[in-house]
């Protein structure tokens, strides 16, 4: 995940159960369509909770056989082909990979260290797309910022041949509420450090965890660059600084990196479809992307939600008749990098060339935020009360999720250009309390994922879309009603 | 942590309470003794409990201002003279560094990859004193055994060319016991690969966590050397070339490692006592080893057992009076490493000069086994039953810890020499059930210590500590007589 918002900030006032039954009248054209949709929903949400879906296996593989893929790499392109055959053996048409152009950016060699007071190994890792140190590397005095804030605070040339370092603890929180708070340390640290005269830029990592394995993640690019090279420290070795500061102790820093760019690279989308029978051109558009960063292979980051629109996409192209609407799975390239264009990335370059079928996109939803359980689901305005949302209700109750008041805008970033386009979003809010032990750093890997949460993710998935997929909803129409307020 | 051999494997059949009573007239003598020590004791153990002991700046300061501190580094020697200072800081006499020669080891720059039937980074560190790869590295097939002896089953030849891999799995056990059965492909692994014509060998890391973080440790030299390089792989890397290998690939893997030795290293141990007033030729002997591995900060191995033993010594010198016997601290060095010629190591070192003083070694512990709480007492034979047993066992009981029915003899690694030339030895048991999450890895680290639990662990040490030096017991005396059999 790379979020460039703020995550679930946005706030829907959710009208109750009450409005729910009183509303329900309104979309009455819909009840037939959905109440015959939900045994069969319920069959499939109960075979995926059995694991009998291919998620497992998609990305057990995946991860397996591909490994790390970044944007642009041998692995990325080696994964679109894999993933491609992998949709047409599953059954799913109109398979194919929309490449685009981007420029990649290479991890080379990278070191830390502190030279004094003593001399100690520090586990860094690049921030992505920061430019290399020069061959003989950088090295200074660290000043410690308490925040983002902090470092803008100090004044323009107070840094000079100084290493600024921003230190601020993440908190936990089960729907990564933590994240934006500090995420922008990690787009705007170097810009703000290099304005002030600094050599390099250090980061606590965005993180929950207390690992030496730094996170890694996207730097933000000032006038088509990064300024200064740029550093994820693992949690403990940002402890490790803050405390020999403490002892009263100057702490200088040598930092190391070879890393480098290439220009003419490219990445792709990857789009299957179950066809409708009745409505083909309307179409349910489950998104994920086929990125990764580099350091891990990409598990819960978003193999696992590659896996999931996969498998909820297969669960109900196996049905014996076709879903009415199309189902259509897009696995995006190029979610977690900056460009100085972001007109190259997935998530627009899907939109370039649908212009005219984007209202025809009857909604979308992303599965990125690693591997564990549904607890919430986020649907455009008034919609639990359409007889769609009554009858998913109905549905997913019973494996633990409940409705959700967040704005269901907050879709992912892939989706994002089609949200912003008008096109309706729904949201399966996951429980991220450990996403951030993980995110972005070698530890994200397959062990991690827990077979059980996964099962009920791919349950959620298949229930929502198969619903959204047999019913008539628009949803434009459903949320430019005027909400009615709450009875309780 | 570093032990040569089987831990906690011999067992003590522990007597039971009824033989406790009966015996205790035994050793009449020692009754006013060790009762008018006990409220003292309990007073030791109480403000332990409440923190009111050095151990937290000691283990924090040692790892923050120092480092990783491998044997024979300038950071082992600077280790040595900040302890040093502190002991005589904190009251201790007759502090003093004793140097003995050593070979070190060097960790270069090390990296491992899967270069079919894709490229994927690897996670690897070299086991220490491995030797180094040629400049090009070694590349090869790697060749997954299940255990060591399922390697030694290879024939001879059969391995020409190839990286072998030993893929054991650890069982996680409060008292460590997974250990012994895992580790003896660590110490032997490479020799036997090389027997069979490996270029090199890849271990699973001695562990029980799944990060991707290596555990390093000593490999055993066999002629004078390691014959090949030799690696830890973390868990989930291990993971991957298993999973690899069950999709049917041939797994090929390059790896490098510019590790060096220095030939006129030296080590040594730090000693420093609070003398006793009326016994003072009589010893108890506190032991732990300042030498870590170089990946952490050695923060449960064994800084924390260094900061245990400081505390409780410090605790005991600021009472007002002397206490009766004296108690003697040794912070070893080279705990970790193998030599061609263990002699050279801290423990022999230790014992070598003091042949004439044994017999006055009264008793002698070692913490090496991390920080977390003590959950029970090993004594030399008979000890429960004895006036100083059933003393200890009030003082430690509430705070949760229980006569145990192991070996006493099994003391730690340093002390190992001593208690094989006939002193009595006691261990006070910790909960491992953690500590092999951390053993040797880069995330051995302060962050990883519990205050609460270091302190019933200082607690339990000032208590027996105490009570030991107050009162007249003779182990060896304790000890030469037939045990009785248990009522129960």
């Amino acid at each position: 995940m790379h979020r460039r918002r703020g995550f679930f900030l946005s706030g829907l006032f959710f009208s109750g159960i009450c409005v729910l039954a009183s509303s329900a009248s309104l979309h009455a054209a819909d009840v037939p369509q959905v109440s015959a949709a939900e045994p069969i929903a319920i069959k499939l949400r109960d075979a995926a909770m059995r694991g009998d879906s291919v998620a497992w296996d998609f990305v057990s593989e995946l991860t397996t056989r591909i490994g790390p893929r970044p944007a642009g790499s041998a692995n990325e392109h080696a994964a679109a082909a894999w993933a491609a055959k992998k949709l047409k053996d599953y059954g799913f048409e109109n398979v194919r990979v929309e490449e685009f152009p981007i420029t990649a950016w290479n991890r080379g060699t990278e070191s830390g260290e502190i030279v004094a007071p003593s001399r100690q190994p520090l586990v860094v890792n690049a921030l992505g797309f920061a430019p290399p140190t020069p061959a003989q590397g950088v090295e200074g005095e660290v000043v410690i910022f308490g925040t983002l804030d902090d470092l803008i605070a100090a004044q323009t040339g107070s840094l000079a041949g100084k290493i600024a370092m921003v230190n601020q603890r993440m908190v936990r929180a089960q729907d990564g509420a933590g994240y934006g708070p500090v995420v922008r340390a990690r787009a705007l640290g170097a810009i703000e450090a290099a304005k002030r005269g600094a050599i390099a830029f250090l980061l606590r990592s965005v993180a929950t965890d207390s690992r030496r394995l730094p996170h890694t993640g996207a730097a933000r690019f000032a006038g088509g660059k990064i300024p200064v090279p740029a550093f994820a420290l693992s949690v403990p070795d940002a402890d490790q600084i803050e405390r020999l500061a403490a002892l009263g102790e100057k702490v200088r820093v040598h930092l190391f990196s070879s890393a480098s760019y290439v220009a003419d690279a490219h990445s792709q989308n990857i789009i299957g479809e179950i066809r409708g029978g009745e409505r083909p051109d309307e179409v349910i558009v489950l998104g994920a992307h086929m990125d990764s960063w580099d350091l891990g292979t990409g598990a819960i980051d978003d193999a696992a939600g590659t896996a999931i629109i996969a498998a909820a996409g297969k669960l109900i192209g196996d049905l014996p008749g076709k879903p009415r609407r199309t189902v259509r799975v897009v696995m995006f390239g190029s979610e977690e990098i900056p460009q100085p264009d972001e007109k190259k990335l997935g998530g627009p370059s899907y939109i370039a060339t649908r212009t005219a079928d984007l209202p025809k996109h009857i909604i979308t939803g992303e599965s990125d935020f690693g591997a564990d359980r549904v607890y919430a689901v986020a649907l455009p305005q008034n919609s639990f009360a359409s007889p769609f949302g009554v009858s998913l209700m109905k549905v997913l109750t019973p494996i633990g999720v409940i409705p959700s008041q967040a704005s269901s805008k907050d879709a992912g970033s892939d989706v994002a250009p089609m949200v912003k386009a008008g096109v309706p979003s729904f949201v399966l809010l996951q429980d991220g309390s450990h996403y951030f032990d993980l995110h972005h750093s070698a530890d994200d890997t397959l062990d991690k994922i827990d077979r059980a949460q996964l099962n009920q993710n791919v349950a959620a998935w298949v229930s929502l879309v198969y619903l959204a997929a047999q019913s008539d909803a628009d949803f434009r129409e459903i949320s430019a009603a005027p909400s009615k307020p709450s009875d309780e």
